[in-house]
């Protein structure tokens, strides 16, 4: 089996300034390569280090990819350790890097020096891969066989993660083009309102009977529901239909949970159901602070059907602009269904949209006599009525903000879906 | 100098399901008290994987802290790892942590099977520290100086953040009790509206001529500002007055930039000046969807002082909830200081708060005649007047949305701040 191994240069990992990102992302797309991750490394910017520890790591594994360390300034040590490495013997400028850090400077209105001229400098011994988002090139070391007693290929990328990212794919094109890597097709499925253990108990007989070329992926997120992952390994002409098959019996036994079958956030799937629908939506939140209206407006496009929202944070402003009364809030409890209803009821007249959703609930310590902290009543409401739901947490204010903002978005999407029936 | 090395146990974090958030956060710690972090290590559920792993960090390092691979379950099998690598013969029940997990167990009204009472058991040669928020017990083994050629300890912590950060205290004290720890004081100042680069050259010749046993530590972050963090190694009675005088001769050169003397946020900083004022906030916003509002109910306490917000997405919201004219909408352009200075105003009085604050921005690819993509107008109003400000962002839609915030978070901070003048 193909192996590998992520590191991660540079002190602003190791002294805890920014947490490493990049090597989950690149672990992930290995991983649907069929290709092990065996260790992730964090090194300081210091060259001994460098060298020892990327020896280490080819020895061990057939790919090393490195982040970062790449900069311009003379902390940033790693194309010169990367150079004694490769036993290169001197650096070559590459010019189509060099037109990018060009291209990126003037677009800033920074003077170029040499100091960025030298970003496009690498040694000789490197494959480069222009990095059209930076100014530091991606750079490939093919190690022959003798070196670390089997071939071994370094990837060097960009520590920044919006520049790594955008390298991912030509780096698992060449992984793919030097490595003995199975064809390989994944589908994948969000669901949301089961736990892991529980879907793993209702789909096992179905897991168990898959057929030997198939893997089930469980990839759990405590928000937004567990992601599960269908691939086969070795796949060949008849590997999609054979999919199709195993998942449309697994949507027989758990389809009310899932609710995309691309790799999809509970606010995009509710995007992608009322694009080009000419129907809108509008929130109410409370507990949730305006964490709902900002998933939504996360969705790029959001603006063809999201109309706005009300915080009702304060209980008057949900009687003053919501219409829910000071009786109703006193005799139910600020965090019950009427009120949670009522709140919904109110946004969309108030807005004058297809559907609303509403959330009041106690994120942290507080409660009341009606419902303890860690509660949340949402409530969702469309042309056929409004539905509400009570979810209880634990006493975790972060946590549960976001928990019930996640909560109230599938419910307006189970009532959005019905009417679309 | 005292060496730490950190390493993560389990295969979520190798391929790439969950980022690994605990090793910063034991860096900083580690930061704080002046120990180097020289490396990070993420390594597999494998016996052999993390014996080899632990003996080369502990061979290279002090001290080893691990996270993880502690669960109930078959694939954890760190505690056996960690038996056979500090020679132990035999496991013995703590009953501290035995008390722990039965209480767990009991609130979720889960009864209690052998396998969750072994999460009590211990390598006979590690001291605990109990842990209060989860089963598995934090383990500390102390190693000979002849097993590594030094003296050493690792001390084992579990996976879940919320539980390895509760840990953390125990850590640093028994470090601060048994390694030579300098006497550290920390002060932090945070910034806001001042580049990294900007704010070094400004006070260079400040830094270049603090004593020697002061540091300066520059903490940047693209949303929130840069963190600076003055520290005195070494610390007698004399390094408060010290530390003191020297932060007065900082604020004399960039006190406008300085939001708080605390690790604080905007958030934070305007929370701390609203408590006990009697004085409310409220917000509108349109392109930064509902991330004020979210922003300012994450701060424990808000409701004393958060009435609610608006999201008006739609410009009809804007005219009929904010009473910003479609007039003005069309001839001003939707992104400009009049329609941010009308929604500020128009919320303020819809909901009756002393201040408010507004935006109306492009977050992405839209923009319009008036303004491009990434430009944002953001409006603070209050008892005496209403003030705008303009910031220009590139073109990235979810780093915008924060940065907006974020910038509409210090206006309003800055204008209730001149009142209290």
């Amino acid at each position: 089996m193909t192996t590998a191994s992520i590191c991660t240069i540079g002190d602003e990992i190791l002294i805890g300034q920014i947490v490493d990102t990049n090597s989950s992302n690149i672990s992930r797309e290995l991983g649907a390569l069929g290709i092990k991750t065996t260790r992730m490394v964090s090194i300081s910017d210091s060259r001994d280090d460098i060298i020892d520890s990327l020896t280490e790591e080819l020895e061990n594994n057939d790919i090393v990819i490195c982040t970062g360390g790449l900069g311009p300034t003379k902390d940033d040590i790693t194309k010169d350790a990367l150079a004694e490495l490769s036993g290169s013997f001197s650096y070559v400028r590459h010019d189509g890097q060099l037109e990018v850090v060009k291209r990126i400077l003037s677009s800033r209105g920074i003077d170029i020096l040499d100091i960025n001229m030298a970003q496009a400098d690498v040694p000789d011994k490197c494959e480069v891969i222009v990095n059209q988002r930076g100014t530091a090139p991606i750079m490939v070391f093919r190690f022959p066989e003798k070196q670390f007693r089997h071939e071994a290929v370094l990837y060097s990328l960009p520590g920044v993660p919006y520049e790594a990212i955008a390298a991912l794919p030509a780096i698992m094109d060449d992984i793919k083009a030097h490595f003995p890597i199975a064809s390989i097709i994944h589908r994948t499925l969000m669901t949301y309102g089961i736990a892991e253990s529980a879907l793993a108990k209702l789909i096992e007989p179905w897991e168990d009977a898959l057929p030997e070329s198939m893997h089930l992926a469980y990839l759990p997120n405590q928000i937004t529901g567990v992601r599960l992952r269908l691939s086969v390994y070795g796949a060949d002409e008849n590997s999609d239909a054979a999919l199709d098959e195993q998942l449309a019996k697994l949507k027989e036994i758990v389809g009310q949970y899932i609710y995309s079958e691309c790799d999809d956030t509970l606010q995009g799937a509710i995007g992608r159901m009322l694009r080009g629908s000419g129907k809108t939506i509008c929130a109410a939140e409370s507990c949730t602070g305006g964490e709902i209206a900002h998933l939504i407006t996360t969705v790029p496009g959001a603006s063809e059907y999201f109309l706005g929202s009300v915080t009702s944070y304060a209980p008057e402003i949900k009687t003053k602009l919501l219409g829910v009364s000071p009786e109703t809030i006193s005799n139910e409890g600020i965090v019950s269904s009427v009120v949670a209803c009522g709140m919904a009821e109110g946004v969309r007249k108030l807005m004058g949209s297809t559907y609303s959703v509403a959330t009041t609930g106690w994120a942290d310590s507080y409660g009341d006599e009606h419902e303890p902290a860690g509660t949340v009543w949402v409530a969702a409401s469309g042309p056929n009525g409004t539905r509400s739901a009570r979810f209880q947490y634990r006493n975790d204010r972060l946590r549960n903000i976001e928990r019930f903002a996640a909560s109230a978005l599938n419910l307006l999407r189970e009532v959005i879906l019905d009417d679309m029936k």
